[in-house]
């Protein structure tokens, strides 16, 4: 969405998404949105809260006239991450803060929602554009927070041993198993990646730059549940020839065995998902791995991770927008009718570390915050999942996160070396 | 209450109890029953939830004929630490509960407490002795979790920024200062100490036993907050003589130089209390200090703790009951009307270490898990607390935590040797 | 000894205890006395030089006119725990100082010696009785170190997986094996215990005082290994009904299955021993065990542990000495000719807590420090080991570890109630 | 130097390399060899035998007819990380291994030197090719270890209160103070990097290929102790806009406030060397920080870090060889002479995750576990140190650390994008 965008266009806009995140509450209990499983999730109600406090924040405070926050403690409770901003609520304990209670959490999103509306309608608010940009920013932060909603509550659930579902389950439609994967190759060269206008990036995709590539190519859809499953009863998880050090080291430790969420019964496989605990669907893309895990089966496979370059030279001319998040389809599918799977399904480990681009410069101040400080022991993923906003995803997107983070939904394409 | 208690009386005292524990959640909100801000406590729900399934595994299923459990996999989510009784829960992981939710706990209890009225009701059953012996164990049980509930509500609401009240602090009327404390003298010899029916007791006060004691004198009346105050000042906190070697480590780790709750502010000391933070009252009993901190206090006071049988032997012919567990008072008072305070207020950490009597066989099965596991590392405390029922604390009842533990309302009476 | 020591024998005493420690490092090559296996252990060579420390601050120090610090550095090395004497080294990388060399530490100890000799001449010096005191006090100490640098030697020994031999194995007679215990009972009444001189004890054996113990009975001979396999093969260590609660989590944690250094060979069962690894003697006393296991083993045989004041009682009137330190025999040894292992053998654990006697006031200042300000959380053992140095041991003698620890040479004694 | 070495060559080779661990281990004293004062270091024994055991293991077992193991247990503790080659003895307690005895470690040596000796004189061996191979990849892992085992000494060193020094300093001739740093500007272009022979070179720093850079410029000189005593004075240590996230996270939990090895006295800044403790040298160039310390620096100064890329194509044309590995000086010096210090001084941190070049495949077994299964989570550092052997070092050489790390011989040299 351009920074011109007219009046109405960013008022809807804001509305829309703000809806959003409310409407993904919907089949929560109150007592579900406190949840806090472990340090690295957190409670929905403070989703809720912390998206809201970045526009109390960073827009109505500097720019509305006369704007009375909230409550003063709010901040320090709702602010995630920005050590420019004031002292921080510890991360792992936000599941002990039962008040605000959900009713106010949502007194509080219409309060600042109201105070936003009349801000943006302010079309002659000196400091419009830049209004506009920061709210632009706060959407699509609250639009990570959306699909971070719903992976923390499914965490959640999992700890429970009543499994409880987030949604009830529809009778699934038969899936045909994929035959081998394609390949999709590139010639060798130089090449541009990276975000040029129009419209929003966030500053880790910029600025467009260079980058000489090697021939290569891509499978044309992700690793399946049933090919993941080959590696697993081949030893996989047992072959320390396979596996990067950081990555042995943890599996003793963790005594992983499979991704995160599968559990094997003696009617065979299944898995957590948002309807609870079901049948494992060996068609489907494989889900919740690790880097570790997604590195590991593509050495088993005598192939490799594409790097982030690889991936968005690839998806440069590509159409489909893919199994982004909708309320009918909360689960990645199987490939079908064509389709690659750049999109959606799951985020793609690369095997690009998080870095930044050659001539990006991290701002000082909250927004140097956003992005540029976790440049540091953390790897790119690509594309978006099946929880993914559609209007929150393009081929310049770079998520990361740590090696060996699982409670995302992310997968593995394979890629290989070509002449 | 002997065991010999007519039907009516002990469906009376079972509706009591269990009214009780759901009049102590009035004031809570739904997200509030769902709080473990440490491993040590546990959400208002699972104390709720946890006492009632106490009924259903020890008297309903053994005994109601017929009797369907509530739901299979209550027993997995709400046995506390019976190894003899199944698989648990990881007692750290309480707070990731969201379901059942609080209204099918209430639910869970209704139906349990309309099946053990039927039970209780008939005056035939062939294990009728047994069956009201367990519900007056399970009942003494509950009362424990009451105590508990309101504890452990209070530590969460501390770690919490807006510190909520649990209830609304009305007016406190000025209190006095208590002069210095008197002494009550004891001549040495040969004493009974613990429990000889008729009524309830713990196994761990049986059997009753002699016991041979130098002479002795304990204080006429607890330990104030000022005169804690007077220790801090003098930097008891700082110097290692007064200290116990496990001690000291502690203090270096946690940085503790106050008992817990206690704040310091620009207008002076403040502690968190059930009505949120309140000025010290520095005549009332010193609370929330670990053994630890009661040790070092005495030892500078050139005083120690008592013994267990020092105390219980002190308490044999007192009178009074004390500041017991009342809606209208949730904390310690001022010793005032010659009052002794050895029952209510604080628990007394006495200088025992929690082992069996002489005598004393630990039954196997889960009634010898009840107590007799704990006896290593802890300390005796005696005397119950401002939130421990009135009916449920005797002169040979033992309380015991470890010696770190502070959010329990424990307090400090000190003793020295006699000639 | 008695404190009117005439001159020749302080002088005589001193140097023989001081000879002792050296004797025992004769085996030892210059890399194995700087080895610390554990935070509880220390290096041999850091045994040598703390003992001959406690010399230097606390006897020449104050009392030898003159004397000049070997080392202004070695204070801060050398001090084991005493945080009225200054800033300590940390206890658990006492493994990292290579300097001061063994040869070094050789010097050390002559330079002491050298000094303490002039002192301990001076008939006339005006502090004598408090000299000979301290030094007393210090040889005692010396000789508690003598045992745990074995000890500590023989836990670093067993982590090598050379594992090493302190001393060469002799080939051992062979030894029959005991037959059941017989019982040595006592009746109930009010008894003595606690040290009262003429000799040296430690502050934390007196006062003498009285106890009143019901009518009791000790087994006549220590647990062996062969009765403890018996409870290893029926399942005793996964069965929780036997365990104290801290007892079963840490069986969880460590996956104990049997005592420190049991290894099951093709041969079956073998041992860690001063002689490298042996088969296990099933004739011989367990060894090696925690308070957690010998409680464990007391209530599968449906008994229990004795008290403190049992086992003293018991022992006042026993005249054998038993098996402790000698050259030629470093390994507990079965139970033959009427022995009732009483002393030495291995260290008993008792039901006790340790904490202070009626009576007892723990001074202010180092000589607090050398017990008083362990009196929380330990068990008391009794009775010496096979490493104990024979002149060391008393009736009243109070050893003291965590319940957890097994590098000790701890074993089991039963005991049961009597009517 | 290239594998069609003759005979002759690869003897005298093989000899230097060792008879140059054998000369650093000289100014130690037997107590020294056995020092392992953190996981990540090792004791200098180890070094020794380990990268003995390397030959043993990898060329004499599978090449030399008859070789017999110098003892069969040797495998089991010295081998380090490979996976494939056996059950790993666990690294953090490789100080507990006082045996095999320093001695013993140099008959190990002179008995695989021997046998060695032997095969590389065998010019008609069927196997000549692969065995030089692998002896020169045995002896450059054998000169990484020689600069491991000084930093590993200096470390234990430090943690000593005495600050042995490991050789005696001598008096410093007075050096000035280099003037600002200068620029030295690349145009933007497609560049090659990587190795390709002759000669010898890791697998990782293969296969040479074509990368894009932008115009960017390097300091011609590293930053100094005295600039980076700038940063500390302006509150460097305390602005969280100029950390990592990770880092700040880590500034909080450690404490630091200064790179490694710095103490600041009441005489100001001081060091620990190789020679003890020593006033800070303001004029050479900054050692032991972290990859987290030398971005911060570099954000702090407006600058960044070269990527590795950046690094090796500026030093492409470099003549200087730099202060490496010599006995006289053993710490890093000031820039003189027109030196860039690209070569030796410190190991710079460069902005690039170690990952695989494009094109790289690691190989299964033992050689692939040398480097490539160390690619995540680490940062590449360029150039060598005062510690490398000066045959040792390569413009292509790529060293990793995690970004943690500060007890080698690190430090900064800055970057800066030019257009």
């Amino acid at each position: 969405m351009p920074l011109d965008t007219a009046p109405s266009d960013i008022a809807d806009y804001f509305s829309r998404v703000r809806a959003h995140s409310e409407a993904l509450c919907e089949p929560l209990e109150v007592e579900d949105y406190g949840l806090q499983s472990m340090p690295d999730t957190s409670p929905a109600k403070w989703h809720l809260a912390h998206t809201t406090w970045f526009y109390e924040q960073l827009v109505l405070w500097p720019f509305a006239k006369g704007y009375k926050v909230y409550h003063p403690e709010f901040a320090a409770i709702f602010n995630s991450y920005y050590e420019s901003l004031g002292t921080l609520f510890t991360r792992a304990e936000r599941g002990v803060l039962s008040r605000p209670t959900v009713a106010e959490v949502y007194n509080y999103r219409a309060y600042v929602d109201g105070a936003m509306a009349a801000l943006l309608a302010d079309a002659m608010h000196p400091d419009r554009a830049e209004i506009i940009s920061r709210t632009i920013l706060g959407l699509n932060h609250e639009q990570q927070h959306q699909e971070l909603l719903l992976t923390d509550i499914k965490h959640a659930f999992y700890k429970n041993p009543l499994k409880p579902a987030y949604k009830v389950a529809e009778p699934a439609a038969p899936t045909g198993t994929p035959g081998k994967e394609g390949w999709l190759a590139f010639t060798a060269g130089v090449q541009q990646i990276g975000f040029e206008g129009p419209g929003f990036a966030y500053d880790n995709e910029t600025p467009r730059h260079k980058v000489y590539m090697d021939a290569y190519a891509l499978a044309d859809r992700l690793v399946t549940n049933g090919e993941y499953l080959e590696f697993i009863e081949a030893g996989g998880y047992r072959d320390p020839d396979l596996w990067l050090s950081d990555a042995w080291a943890l599996l003793g430790q963790e005594g992983w065995h499979a991704p995160l969420y599968w559990q094997k019964t003696e009617d065979g496989w299944t898995a957590m998902t948002l309807c609870g605990m079901q049948p494992l669907d060996t068609a489907a893309p494989v889900c919740h791995v690790s880097f570790y895990e997604a590195a590991a089966y593509a050495r088993w496979r005598g192939r490799r991770l594409p790097t982030e370059a690889e991936w968005e030279h690839a998806v440069a001319t590509e159409l489909g927008r893919g199994n982004l998040y909708s309320p009918d389809s909360l689960a990645p599918q199987p490939a079908a009718g064509g389709s690659r799977q750049f999109f959606g399904d799951v985020w793609e480990w690369t095997a690009s570390p998080y870095t930044e681009y050659p001539g990006y410069h991290r701002q000082s101040g909250p927004f140097g915050e956003y992005n540029g400080k976790f440049m540091s022991s953390q790897m790119v993923l690509r594309g978006g999942s099946c929880l993914t906003p559609a209007d929150h995803i393009r081929p310049t997107y770079r998520n990361f996160f740590y090696p060996h983070i699982r409670w995302q939904y992310s997968g593995i394409r394979l890629a290989e070396d070509r002449k």
